[in-house]
């Protein structure tokens, strides 16, 4: 749902822990890994290797084997990419599972026979197939920001994926591993509130967000004020870092213009006379958590949340972009671009100076925002982008039943309706370039989010309001 | 290394989760799991099987999924135990992994030629191998005390399993998932002291300990005193349970007599004087994490605490009991138990009034404890009991390396040695009965623990202080 | 309300603060303190009242002031009964207001003429009637424990007074700073609960609690169960130690009989059921500040949570003993006593064998407790004592306007009624031996507070409740 | 030591109080107070009056009289200047003590005979010469943020004073009562980090920052960094105001530049390698709180929390401003004026085009700031100014032992000796309008305190390091 974290701020971050491991590593198991060269040359990389062996074979003792795996951790964090890239290509190669030991359970899985045998041989079966690299993984979980540093290193694993594919393997087992890890059942929901959260918490919000930029400490305040909330997971193993946080705003019917929202010179609603929850904003914070997922139960624990506190809060729901709007009307190609424009809208624009017979020609009217400062061209558009808009959330598929904008497909998988399409909702560069400034109000309405999740999950089928499915008809 | 919990102690902390579930399982999706019969007849039993399904397939979404898993865990609660026994049996029996999928895998991973296809090959045999079962588990995991619900419901199904083998592949998928949460880098460690414990966490540790039993809330408190320590793990998401606890003397000397460390009249040391660390107590205090192992990991953590508080201190060394000794001194049959005893030993035995020609019958000799308080038995008795002893610790095996002390294996295993044998050390009833109240200091030297580790993991060999080594001898 | 605290217990509570205060007095300042003699000899005396100069001098400084209040601080606690006696002597005697300026502040209060420099004389003889060891006893608080080390040394004085008169000037100066320090709007009023309070706490309930004695740790839990609540008021400086609590049943109706409150085999009630709140015991835990009081907030306080946290409580009420009643009864003398029993309870008693003509006669007959398992004499006795006992509660006096009771004076000035006089509802040695078993409900009914308050305040006139206006009436 | 606070921000402190207020207040004893008009005409006046007797009374008991007093902080701060005024003047004019009663005490105590009769007498004229204004101001304490109300309310006092003499004994008697609250022996120093300190917090740090403007967060965040510390005392009761605080760095020798020390881009020093802690800016937060002095304490005490931690830190010193060395300078007249400068002082300025034969002229050719940039005027003044300076600060007095610079005199009450003077030390436009950018360090050395402060405190005389000295003879 956001951009990939800056190369700094990770670095950085990264960097703050060199600090913390470096006591512990000092305790006498670096003298393998202590001088390496930051690019990891052939003889080094060779010590490295041996190093990970004496993990896996707990020589000394497990309690050893952490210690030295913490040699390892701080060996990598003084590694330049290249070197990097060397040590995990190490552990995505070196350390696969003995395809000996593999054959040996299959065939033992072929000559069980009753039930019992071959469950157990299933199991040793699923055993041999663990690759060692995943144990590995699990040893550098004993150190001070263990879990931090593993996040971490699947976020640079990632980041290196595209020109390294044979890191695939590392990548598959670390994903794995921190899913477990990051149960939902393990996450604790958080205020984050200008009176109790510290500054270096604060900070990372307005380095993270993802949606609507932060633009500093002032911007930053109103979007804590009374009448706002802000609420983060966390990892009891990563206390000051969020995992995703939602911006809420409490207000007085459906809030249909993000740009009101985040005003700062707007006056502050009493927050016990709001009816309406939005959540005007989700940001993952952790690159190195893509594709485990918790918005959904978020969503669902701060709607909670904020229904204990506000008994008068009637409705939940978000004030959302539509990231893909125009890149798909530009890449929509031939007859099907010429089909999607209705004549009279065609005409409407011609008058209004808009010269757009074809879907793309529109996606191309529309790159910079003078058009938004002519109100005869705001006038001609209005009417035809929102249709468009409505057929492009409710009806683009990627494959056969996922929408193909990514942020309807997050909140009508969690069993939201496409609820209002909302013109000039987002008038920043950002909302102009993504979709014309469109933006989106999903509703969740509790009675309702199984049924509309299975509709989608099962179906594909597009729950949707009625003044929607009105856009929709016409 | 301690007694499994009393059925009522564990019945009782499930009872108390009753009231945390309820609240959430009120929620609605009750309706299916609501009026189940405490002995769980098949209708009622289909009933279950049907909401585990549904929970699988995650009908109406993941939160929903999650909803459902609450209201099973409060069905099961309200079983009794032949309930539970039969909602156990469904979990292990009909949530196996498919067949068909593992065999078209196995044929994949047959037929792929390169690297990479081979290596997805196996991972995605290993994702079928992976039973349904392990996700309805981890699905508890979303809800109050759910670690505690699933470490106790394994607690459960041990108890169950002599008589139930079938549930076999269910508890070894539970202890797999409880290991990879309970990892040792996910565990904290706290000092459980008088004047910051809650009450409850103190009545655990009575109930818990397993060495030597607390006799109530003044033997509680003198052995938090302020030269005496008590140092817990916990796990984040249970916080007011213990997973294991160890008890700390600060002494000046290595201890050789446990009643002197408990006596509540003896005087307190000022704990700034002393130069050793005796860990006299090392209890599990978790049933369900039986087999997974955190006692070398505890011993570290507490020896750099305590190293960090106390710079006096120089040695740190346990004193530990021999709970096999005498069940092992009766058990070796025939010329070899004939063997064992020095016709010196029997001469000087006999004269005391001791006929114990066999160490059958020497064993049988210890019963009950009235030779404890006729110096002249004592005296014949010491020397042979001390250097059998010292051969039972250090040659006697359980498998070609493992020591036959469950006791000695553990710190052996952790790298210290069998410092010193001591006679008269524990004359409880449970002391003579066990050992004929010799205790064992093993000793902890940070120097040595890797080289010891490796000699006893690798050779099976059981490193011993100079005067044991004098006592083999003999 | 509560009895003096043992000797033995303040004087373990003073050596705590012992370790606590050697380190702050090693540095430096004790030069003069360190090697005085327990009972304080004439040229020991000689160098602490020069060390009480200093102080007040601030010699070096405010800090270094500071300094030496805490070695004079320790210097104290390390003298005997008879070295602490003449310490305080010195203070009270030593340390007076200069008579001079005091003079000399009333001749310049004489001739000031106009309102301002009338005001401005008033503040500056107010002034120099401040004594200077105020001054010194207010340097005491510098320090760690420096607030109990005060309350505590008041309690000495306190207990040292009836033999030590020349105290008095000394003990009213520090009652006057501590009734400042105490004001109610510093206290902190905390639920104590056996899932968090830590063990040192409550085994300070158990010492202090002065009206049901708490037979230990079960008897301790019993009163801390989920149908039962205690809060105490606890001062931010004297964080582990409660200045005064309450205990609390929730219950449903009015309960008449303590015993079946603290029983501990009693099922235990669900608290959302609860329609009253009974508050059955209030301990001042701190003598050192007696008569400075808390206890008409702590009720109000404690009723306001409960409200907060148990929708369904309707009353509030108390089950209070009548200390006084017995020794009322024996000590009505002549005609007065005769008087106060009526023909037919004389007779009725005589049939059941107590030979009872005067109230002296009746309370010697009440001597002991075989009265209680004989039901002819229980029966005979309960209407005549239950109709004197509302007589004393609501008629006898201490002076114009004071309730003879101790307790009936707390509630009455607190604003509640007295609702309901309980037959045999303690039949513990001391309930029968100070009322006879009779203890009484007072209730506390929110807008009758302030009416009640000021019909007791202004005309000494005691609410009862219309069945109590029965018994008065016959 | 700081300016005033702005009134805004103080209106902005008592505002947020208000929601606070609102709830406690409509607890039904605001009847009296409710529809008071902002400016208090005569009618709602008397209103304001009744009620403050009603509380002194206690009518309805002490709970009620609180409750009565939180309507009427309520009724205050929903006033106006002007009816703010008009409640304090009532307090001020109306809640004097009896004069007949102080009449009858005096008389009593003339008549007392006996020793420990006059010291009755005398408590008793004590005790009614204490107003009863002093009684309604503890009142206000019981409610939330009670002290800070009162705090607040004796800043708005004193910016009336001025103009309202008659509220002097008002404020006479609220500084009492807040300086017994306050004792030092309440407060808590806190370490104020990035990583820790909420935002609210924080702001009020750029808020009230009095020595060295805080340009904004990420000048904070530079003065919070790991080579600064920043400490505050807190008051139990008001937990995020800080009441004074210090800014530290931590270098290596005795820093003499500010500009150096506030510089954002200066590489951050390890606080391991440290010798020297300099206290850079002490800023009081609470105008309330004027003329109740912690700063010695504060000093004193993070000194000790530095040592603890900074093994390696040898000196404690100051790099202070000299607030009143220009103004002096301007004001000295006459021949006296003349005669502080040398001839040959005056010669060289005159050859750098600076016309100064007298201070005045002298100063007034420093007003602006365009000499700095003129290397030849700059060495021209360096030497008369760092003379004059050093003879300003050892000799210049207000009265007879006090120094004229208001933070000299601080620091040698405090046992610091004037270490050096620094020349171009602080080059912002308010350094070189106080001091022509000449800065100061005071030193701090423990075994020199004592004395330090008693030469100042007894005769006046300001101890100096050789250096300074030989300034001074020049």
């Amino acid at each position: 749902m956001n951009e990939p974290l800056t190369r700094t701020f990770l670095s950085k971050a990264i960097a703050n822990l060199k600090d913390v491991w470096r006591g512990i590593a000092d305790s006498g198991y670096s003298a393998e890994t202590a001088s390496l060269r930051p690019e990891l040359p052939d003889g080094d990389l060779d010590r490295v290797r041996r190093q990970m062996r004496e993990c896996l074979e707990s020589r000394g003792g497990e309690v050893s084997a952490r210690a030295r795996a913490a040699a390892l951790g701080r060996a990598y964090l003084a590694l330049d990419a290249t070197g990097r890239k060397r040590f995990l290509t190490v552990m995505a190669e070196d350390f696969e599972p003995d395809p000996a030991a593999i054959d040996e359970a299959i065939r033992a899985l072929r000559t069980a026979t009753d039930r019992r045998a071959q469950q157990d041989a299933r199991a040793a079966l699923r055993q041999v197939l663990e690759s060692p690299r995943l144990r590995l993984l699990t040893q550098f979980n004993a150190l001070p920001e263990g879990v931090k540093f593993l996040v971490d290193m699947r976020a640079e694993i990632l980041s290196f994926l595209p020109q390294e594919p044979t890191l695939a393997p590392l990548e598959r087992d670390l994903k794995g591993l921190l899913a477990t890890w990051f149960d939902i059942g393990f996450l604790e929901l958080k205020r984050i509130a200008w009176d109790s959260a510290p500054a270096t918490l604060l900070e990372k919000l307005i380095a993270y967000e993802a949606v609507h930029a932060i633009g500093g400490w002032e911007d930053l305040k109103n979007r804590l004020d009374s009448d706002r909330r802000c609420f983060a997971f966390f990892h009891p193993r990563m206390p000051s870092e969020p995992l995703i946080f939602v911006e809420v705003a409490l207000t007085h019917g459906l809030a249909e213009n993000v740009g009101e929202l985040l005003d700062k010179s707007a006056p502050v609603q009493n927050p016990r006379d709001a009816d309406t929850a939005i959540f005007y904003s989700i940001s993952n914070a952790q690159k190195g958590l893509a594709g485990i997922s918790f918005g959904g139960f978020l969503i669902k624990r701060v709607a909670d949340s904020l229904s204990a506190e506000f008994k008068g809060l009637k409705t939940f729901a978000t004030l959302s972009p539509v990231p893909g709007f125009l890149a798909w009307l530009e890449g929509v190609k031939g007859d099907e671009g010429t089909a999607l424009l209705l004549p009279e809208e065609i005409a409407r624009m011609t008058e209004a100076g808009i010269a757009a017979e074809t879907s793309a020609a529109l996606a191309n009217a529309l790159r910079g925002k003078d058009w938004v400062s002519d109100p005869a061209r705001v006038e001609a558009l209005r009417e035809p982008l929102l249709r468009l808009c409505a057929r492009y959330l409710a009806r683009e598929k990627a494959g056969a039943k996922r929408a193909l904008d990514p942020v309807a497909h997050f909140h009508l998988t969690n069993g939201a309706r496409l609820e209002r399409i909302n013109w000039l909702a987002d008038t920043s560069a950002k909302g102009l370039a993504q979709s014309a400034g469109i933006m989106v109000n999903y509703l969740y309405r509790l009675g309702d989010i199984e049924d509309n999740h299975e509709a989608y999950s099962d179906r594909g089928e597009v729950r949707v309001s009625a003044s929607v499915r009105g856009s929709l008809k016409s």
